[in-house]
């Protein structure tokens, strides 16, 4: 596990992937409960106990029938900072981090596989791919929800679906999302016409740490609202539609932008290089904006020596969580160390 | 006169001198008239062509004895923007530069003697010295001075003094002033208590192009008011008198903001740093901004690569005039052709 915590790459950020110019993930949620426990938030740690007892009793077996290999975790067994860094690189959910009483985690050992016991639903499973890969994504997480069905007694009615703890999860308990990096989009202003669009069609945009949480960096995550009334292949296929038509818009928008606007657009881009590379105290905030006109710039093919994996890992090595793995620190502290971690990672990175 | 107008270097940014962390230049200016012309507001064209054949004719005289060698220039010949470089370069005044009709100028080859005819007065005499050196430049004026006066019937009074167009400069018709480069004092916000103080010894605070100029880059010039009751040598041992207070104060505040916020003083400076390497577009007034960052950067002994005289010369090549010297153009097109000269200048300079 400690590789998982100790590294701040991800698989999800290689490159190589289609539309990663505007894509940096895609993640498949599926939330499912075992017939004869109470949910998490309502369950006794005795209930909690016995419940991971009963799917870890399956373990071994499900392990061994998924064809991967595996990280077993219990959230309560490491430090708020080691589970910060999970969070930050979309590993687990808010959530899990923050109740990690009885909670514990199955990873993948290449990451793309997350499966949270004890989450707001007694099993959160997570796929977590690269660029445009939503039904791929599906795929990974269909055959290891079967393995699991296989062996747990799942809460589900017919007339329903899944039951979940949120009456919002109900039915598939499916959440597809794709967390997409729109600049140009934000700095055209055209942004808020077009999740006007996107939440008329039954879909909602969300910042980079899901429900709540601001969409810092023009990193925004595009997701489905609803679970029940479609099938998880006709919510994947609407979404992958919906995807589809913002990253052409966000690309043609980037060309307009160069066309209209170059010299602004890459003092723009100039100026935040300059900012990352010379600065010495920078907040979570700004390092945030900084490297989202870096990784424009990267995809605008202007930036020379860095590329969208870089990026993705500095966005979680400028977080609290990470900058405080060995060190709790805070305040100036972490700023001075933000600054000197982005110093060096991008040393030599020249724009043209 | 070409090469005072092509170069943007003048000797009076020469390393060297005392007190240059704080003190850009020193400069003495006498204004004289003559007896039997009217002051050049309120003259002809004739009285004027008059004057100036007048002066004229005491020149080679004057050229000779003075022991320098000198360029010679009309005004109205030259281009607004070659008048603007002389302006930048402070070499000559902005009153002359934005009234050339029958003015001319003087200019010793090595950039420390401008004689302005025709200017507010009919005589403006300017020496520039770079670093503390207002005594000698006082020298100096004097002794071109006395040279004139063997020649030139001045209106001069017994009980008054020299007579000058302005009131404010009967007397000994001296202004004394000292450019002063105080960021210190601005970012810890003493420079309100220390403007007052001066103000109340009778001498003036003033922005880096004179009366009704802002103080862009903490750039301060430090004059007398008034040059009537006292003698130019207790004038200019009172300003020297101040100005060594006011060095001492900010290199002390220098000290105290190292010793209290170093990260903050040099992430301001690495930011800006940054910004004038990194930039593809910057107005003038955020270039003289940056570029006091820069110059407080390298009088802390924390930036590599550049000097003081590097910086003053860069002050004039950020200006319009010199940016328009060939190829008049404003706005954005200034902003991108200021941006890669900094750029050019500063390569290679680092932050330690």
């Amino acid at each position: 596990m400690i590789s998982a915590i100790r590294n701040a790459e991800s698989s999800w950020m290689a490159e190589g992937a289609a539309y990663q110019d505007v894509i940096l993930s895609n993640r498949i949620r599926l939330a499912r409960n075992l017939k004869d426990y109470p949910f998490p938030a309502r369950a006794t740690p005795e209930e909690k106990q016995a419940l991971g007892e009963e799917i870890g009793s399956h373990l071994p077996w499900l392990l061994e029938e998924s064809g991967r290999e595996w990280l077993q975790l219990r959230l309560e067994e490491v430090t708020p900072q080691e589970r910060g860094v999970l969070v930050d690189k979309h590993l687990i959910s808010p959530q899990l981090a923050g109740h990690p009483e009885g909670a514990s985690l199955l990873l993948s050992t290449d990451e793309v596989v997350s499966i949270m016991i004890n989450e707001e639903d007694h099993i959160r499973l997570q796929v977590l791919l690269p660029g445009q890969q939503l039904h791929e994504a599906w795929v990974v997480a269909d055959h290891i929800d079967n393995l699991l069905e296989n062996r747990l007694d799942y809460a589900f009615r017919h007339d329903l679906g899944y039951l979940t703890a949120c009456p919002t999860n109900v039915g598939t308990g499916l959440r597809a999302s794709v967390m997409a990096h729109l600049p140009a989009l934000v700095i055209s202003k055209k942004y808020g016409r077009i999740l006007t669009a996107i939440n008329q069609m039954g879909f909602v945009v969300r910042g980079i740490y899901g429900e709540g949480s601001e969409a810092t960096g023009q990193i925004f995550q595009i997701s489905n609202q609803i679970s029940l009334g479609h099938t998880e292949v006709e919510v994947i296929q609407s979404l992958q539609g919906i995807v589809k038509q913002v990253v052409e818009e966000e690309r043609n928008t980037r060309i307009a932008l160069q066309n209209s606007s170059e010299p602004m657009l890459i003092d723009r881009i100039g100026r935040s290089l300059g900012t990352l590379t010379h600065a010495r105290l920078i907040t979570t905030e700004d390092a945030v904006q900084l490297l989202s006109d870096l990784r424009l710039g990267i995809n605008l093919q202007r930036i020379r020596g860095v590329g969208n994996a870089t990026v993705s890992a500095l966005l979680v090595k400028i977080q609290p969580a990470w900058l405080s793995l060995d060190n709790p620190s805070e305040g100036s502290s972490l700023d001075w160390q933000r600054a000197g971690i982005l110093r060096q990672a991008l040393e030599g990175v020249s724009l043209e």
